[in-house]
């Protein structure tokens, strides 16, 4: 019984720092450095034996998770199945199962014998479902057995909004869209209900016990993110975040992994103060950010909004950015927003690691480049974040049958590239 | 026979600045101003009757642009009349008409006719079509005639690439992807021929003339703007600009309102210097950016690529962003396109606006967040960027047919928002 974490605190590289390391272009010892410091992550639930371990922190490629899973009301089993493999193939680097409902428990474990990326999920939801969505009969025994039956299921990582105490819901109730987290909510109504403490915070050594003995990375839920603009980096986002910090210590302390998650909508102009902030205040813990969507005005195209600002996010301090779909705010994504939803990730993801220097990023926008450059089609959609979309694109619009040395966009005459070529040839 | 700018700097306020201005909802005394001063512009051909004029400059709203016209290997005159009026529909504050081919001219009229945006041209293109697309039969005084049509005809607006120079072509060969600009590629083409300087700079005073007797505003072009990654931020391109600053002041003595195109492809880590040093080089002459997409590697996405810049570049000292569509790199944009990029380079200049606390502009966000908050859907659409794709989203994965509490992405036990209203009556 032992963690990645405890290992790496002893100098002791293990199995999966070896296969993490590899898949990076790092040394192991480079990986186990950083895991010992609090400063990486690599969610690894022994129990999920068809897992490829992947790290997660700052010095490494920045990686992007897709929620799945249905909302009770909407989809199936085989539809949530399908939409993880789905983003799986168009480059989810992990997964969470955010499913709520009866059925839920099945689903969770035909997806872990199948899932090859790191698996979290949000237990408070079971624990709720099983208390019939009734909070008086929430408490934090069932709570923690949830957790513990999912540690043993073999989940890797796991949201749980312990930073989030009584003192503050009086500060999120103020706000223009107060609680937007369903954790969050569910476990303020909770502490009003019970007038009593967060029941995570309160259990929080309990929590410690399971997760360190099935190696479950803590993901510190924010539950009071701002859900809009006008909420961005207010006081019940930053009182979270401070108890946050110190959960991160104690997890720490007690040798389990930690990531924090963080906001929500930000306006692009506090981006940069809100990754620096989350980085002094948690000590470099690798930082989860769902979105920022930058304007609360595009309903529909909420993928693009968020693009924008994990662009920055993951520039300016982020390491893993939960995807947005295009039915954010408006239902539960399809599968073609699923993936929508993957491509787009990795585009702020990818533009992000190009801007900070990442070592082997900007080598494949230089080669894909010189494709466009050559004119060879077939090269550059083999390089493409999604070949099958560039080139159905590119067929749908051309000119003749044949791979030509220019695009119907400009025109063979028109050719800017076209020119170039033949002005290099005469020089 | 006068100019906005030559009007401005008398210190006279004129009905376009006063149209501007009730559009901005700012006084038509500070438009005036900042037109004298040549930090924002009004372009306004008088002979373009059906125009409802705007200024654009960084104490306003950022604006887009829409680039349509047919390649002469695609497309119909018919096709780009309807994406014109898409366009504008979709929120495009200009247009430019980038036709090339034999009926160029007609289509122009007709666009002309019923635009209430200001119009851009190129008018290299007329000028090489009619050369026959042969740089040998293309000469200054052909040049200068299509420029004096153009004017006549009421374009508001014409890129000219007078910056790019002779010496600095050999710069531009070297590149990965060399000279990807139409008008510049045929320009060093006919520099390299005739062993000549640029016509367009050569005669600069003879473009001047026309420019101020028909007000036309100059859109400098960047004839070196990189095409990639690898080429961003290169002597060929600082060496352009260089140029161009010494153009703007040219334009400002001769009374001739003018603005600055800038790259192009730039990583994220650029941008804020890129918009910098344009700033000062060009003395606050607005700046208009043609994406800037962030990484090569998403053909297919790149008008999402190009928002990711654009809002930095909007944020950091752009005022016109020019829209990029999905087609961008693979062929001539459809009608769909054209909708996509409009409201995805909207997305970016509401977002940078909102990050510069531009009066007027996170108000929108507050009152959909509301909206949100009380689930008045209606509402919600209507203050949606796009009301018809969120409305469709919606209506497509709602559960049940009537307007709910709740949308089916969490469900209705577990949505926040629906538990925070509770907590809120509660209280």
């Amino acid at each position: 019984m032992t963690t990645q974490f405890a290992e790496a605190r002893k100098g002791r590289t293990t199995s999966a720092m070896v296969s993490a390391a590899r898949s990076e272009n790092v040394r192991a010892e480079e990986v186990c450095r950083l895991v010992g410091l609090g400063h990486a992550v690599i969610p690894a639930n022994p129990a999920h034996s068809c897992l490829i371990p992947a790290v997660i922190g700052r010095a490494f490629r920045t990686k992007i998770n897709a929620n799945i899973g249905f909302s009770g009301e909407k989809s199936t089993r085989r539809k949530e199945l399908e939409k993880m493999k789905i983003a799986i193939c168009a480059g989810a680097d992990c997964v969470m199962d955010l499913s709520v409902g009866k059925s839920s428990a099945t689903l969770r474990k035909d997806m872990l014998a199948t899932c090859p990326v790191p698996f979290g999920t949000v237990p408070i939801y079971d624990a709720f479902g099983r208390a019939g969505g009734d909070v008086t009969r929430l408490d934090a025994d069932l709570l923690l057995s949830v957790i513990a039956e999912q540690a043993e299921q073999g989940v890797d990582f796991m949201t749980l909004h312990a930073g989030l105490l009584k003192d503050h819901i009086k500060l999120a109730l103020k706000r223009v869209t107060g609680i937007v987290s369903r954790g969050g909510a569910i476990l303020a109504e909770w502490m009003l209900e019970h007038k009593s403490e967060n029941p995570i915070y309160s259990r929080w050594d309990d929590v410690m016990d399971i997760c360190f003995a099935h190696d479950v990375t803590v993901s510190l839920g924010d539950g009071l993110r701002p859900g809009c603009i006008a909420d961005a980096s207010d006081k019940a986002q930053f009182a979270e975040l401070a108890v946050l910090g110190q959960l991160v210590r104690r997890c720490r302390k007690r040798g389990v992994q930690v990531m924090v998650e963080g906001p929500g909508h930000i306006p692009f102009n506090q981006i940069q103060m809100n990754m620096e902030r989350e980085q002094k205040v948690c000590d470099n813990a690798p930082f989860y950010v769902l979105g920022p969507v930058v304007t609360d005005i595009a309903p529909g195209y909420d993928h693009i909004t968020s693009c924008i600002g994990a662009t920055a996010a993951a520039y300016y301090g982020a390491s893993l950015l939960c995807y947005v779909t295009p039915a954010e705010h408006l239902g539960l994504p399809t599968s073609a927003d699923v993936k929508a939803g993957v491509i787009t990730a990795r585009i702020a993801a990818h533009a992000a690691d190009v801007a900070r220097n990442l070592p082997g990023a900007v080598e494949r926008d230089n080669a894909i480049s010189k494709a466009r450059a050559d004119f060879d089609w077939e090269r550059q959609f083999d390089l493409a974040i999604d070949r099958e979309t560039a080139k159905a694109r590119y067929e749908k619009n051309r000119v003749g049958s044949e791979k030509n040395d220019h695009c119907s966009m400009c025109g063979k005459d028109f050719c800017a590239l076209r020119t170039t070529k033949r002005l290099r040839k005469e020089k």
